[in-house]
């Protein structure tokens, strides 16, 4: 049996949607962010710690476990949530994104792509039967389509390209629609694609929504481009999709693209920023990121952010302390900076779930002075490129 | 004020103690077993994850934490316990052994030792009164006294070389004494040192024990000694140390060299085993070691060790996913399997109080087979040295 996604109250001042969905493995309210527990762990933290982040959810690279210890085997251990003992709700991308962005392709054809493993270097084809046979195997509540998401960044894929993902991504998504068993507990998902292109955006929504699928989400943005160009293509897809499904942007990310998508009706979200920056020593604050490296933190008693509550915060570790452990090299400064990092996010997802619940949307803006600071610092990084 | 030792029983059948040591910032249960906290953080773990090990009492390093973040910049910071947020009992070493086996000694006199920082290369020179100043800004409940310890291995120091250090040891000692500030609550333990002869070590004993210290320690074993050899010199030793102070044996070790030293009347340990080779993927287990990385353990569903308690055995994880851990060089390994480990150290030493305080000292060595097969394996390893 698929999710159920129950809808609780909408904001006036935008599209910002409250919600619930509920899996065979517990519910988790929406707008959600998601932590990345790449190979079948959060980076630095036990799966209690991340329950203690406020976080419901989690994602899994199917792509990263197939190769490593592999989905067969994930699945006669008992699938990933006993893997991993995490008991909660798991999402697995389709293995597709980094099919295509990291690896060494090999051959891409309508049959799939094949590419060359980062573990043993042995040659591995990927199609979307293969996809959907190791997200079944290993057990995730939701599964996403196979697509071919054609990277961006330098050169920028051609339009011609682009068009082509698209259309063979509305071709592999039947076949995942084929090969994914409705009879279980897991759910597909659909991706729309079509880059920057508002008209393919279109053509996509309605080639994948031609599918009835229990949840719909936006693939190819923030791969490379603009805060702008993300908030574009978001805004005017976001909308097309069915109301009454959840809606995922994929791989987003910054606290203002998050409130931005959120407003254009986004339900959920997945992100690496909050453990792969903590991991190098940079947190968010409430007002902006904070770099514990620097000498200005030497003997700073006060904590990443004083209005946090996450272990770190509220524990009571000093800023001070912490750029020691980042100085000396010890891994408790990554695990505390991660845990700060996605309570962080999770705190901004519970203010935006309440400001959704009371309708006082404007009110974010004000609590969140990261939101602005961040627009502005988004617009002036951007400017080499524009 | 000093620490306060209370006498709670004795086995009839050894010299084994139990008792209670209460300090400024609480007690601890001896025999106890303190995991170290090397630059003022247990490697990849929190300090409520240490709590929950069943840790009561952790060391500290001051040779670390003198040279980086520095011990003014930590007594500025609220001292060491504030600095790390540990709330109890922290006991220092002086920073004397490692200024003498991890540096490149520019100078050894009668001042003191100087060495290269491995921070930064400068030159640094610790003499019996910087110590004592380094370990009264770090504010530890139980301070080491600076010892003049001739690193064991190859070349094996001559006699001479050992008698040096011995009766060095005893002139540092005075000056410690002179040093430490007896109105702070730190209490300052006396280092029995001697390498494996028995007339220094009794002539040490005395001239240590001519202080009225509220602690006594063993210095010199575990150097690269066979097990036989420690063995033979604390089973000596330790009894000539006054009865009513608690003795501490510096830096061991195994298992069976644990219950021989609490058998010989030992009541405080160290050691870096259990994170050491956690973070190498070795996890003591109650039948003996365990080697994660193995390829035997690739299906195995079971925990590291059926029988325990600690987060990661009773968390259901499997030596499965702990072995995937390690190959995708996840962080988690290395935690959940320092956790695992320190929590191995603190049920023996649990089982080794309740032995005590019901006399049934014998029983330990059927319930943790452990003891048995280390002590033929300690004897194999050493064949080739004998």
């Amino acid at each position: 049996m698929a999710l159920r996604f129950e809808m609780l109250a909408k904001a006036s001042a935008c599209h910002a949607r409250l919600g619930r969905v509920h899996t065979a493995h517990g519910s988790f309210d929406t707008p959600a962010f998601m932590p990345v527990a790449t190979a079948g762990a959060m980076k630095g933290l036990t799966p209690s710690q991340v329950s203690g982040t406020g976080s419901q959810i989690i994602l899994n690279n199917a792509f990263h476990l197939m190769l490593r210890p592999g989905a067969a085997r994930v699945r006669s251990l008992g699938g990933c949530h006993e893997f991993m003992r995490w008991s909660g709700p798991i999402l697995t991308d389709s293995g597709g994104y980094q099919a295509f962005s990291m690896s060494d392709i090999v051959k891409l054809d309508e049959t799939g792509v094949e590419f060359r493993s980062f573990v043993d270097g042995a040659k591995v084809h990927m199609s979307p039967e293969s996809s959907m046979q190791v997200q079944q195997d290993l057990g995730s509540d939701i599964a996403m389509a196979f697509d071919d998401c054609a990277p961006l960044g330098a050169p920028q894929p051609s339009r011609d390209r682009i068009r082509e993902a698209h259309e063979r991504t509305l071709r592999w998504l039947e076949r995942c629609v084929k090969a994914h068993r409705s009879d279980t507990a897991q759910s597909l998902f659909g991706i729309v694609q079509g880059g920057s292109d508002l008209d393919l955006r279109r053509a996509s929504v309605q080639g994948v929504c031609a599918h009835d699928l229990p949840g719909y989400a936006i693939g190819g943005v923030a791969v490379g481009e603009s805060t702008q160009a993300i908030r574009e293509v978001v805004a005017f897809t976001a909308p097309l999709l069915p109301a009454d499904r959840p809606r995922y942007l994929m791989g987003v990310g910054y606290e203002w693209d998050i409130v931005d998508a959120v407003a254009s009706g986004i339900d959920m979200f997945d992100c690496v920023l909050p453990t792969r920056n903590g991991r190098n020593g940079t947190c968010f604050t409430t007002i902006g990121p904070v770099r514990l490296k620097n000498a200005v933190h030497a003997q700073e008693s006060a904590p990443i952010d004083s209005s946090c509550d996450c272990e770190c915060c509220a524990g009571g570790f000093s800023r001070a302390y912490l750029r020691h452990l980042f100085m000396a090299g010890e891994m408790l400064g990554p695990i505390l900076a991660s845990l700060h990092n996605i309570r962080h996010f999770q705190r901004l997802l519970l203010d935006i779930r309440s400001a959704i619940r009371e309708d006082t949307w404007l009110g974010l803006e004000t609590r969140w002075p990261c939101l602005a600071a961040g627009r502005i610092g988004a617009r002036h990084q951007q400017e080499p490129d524009s």
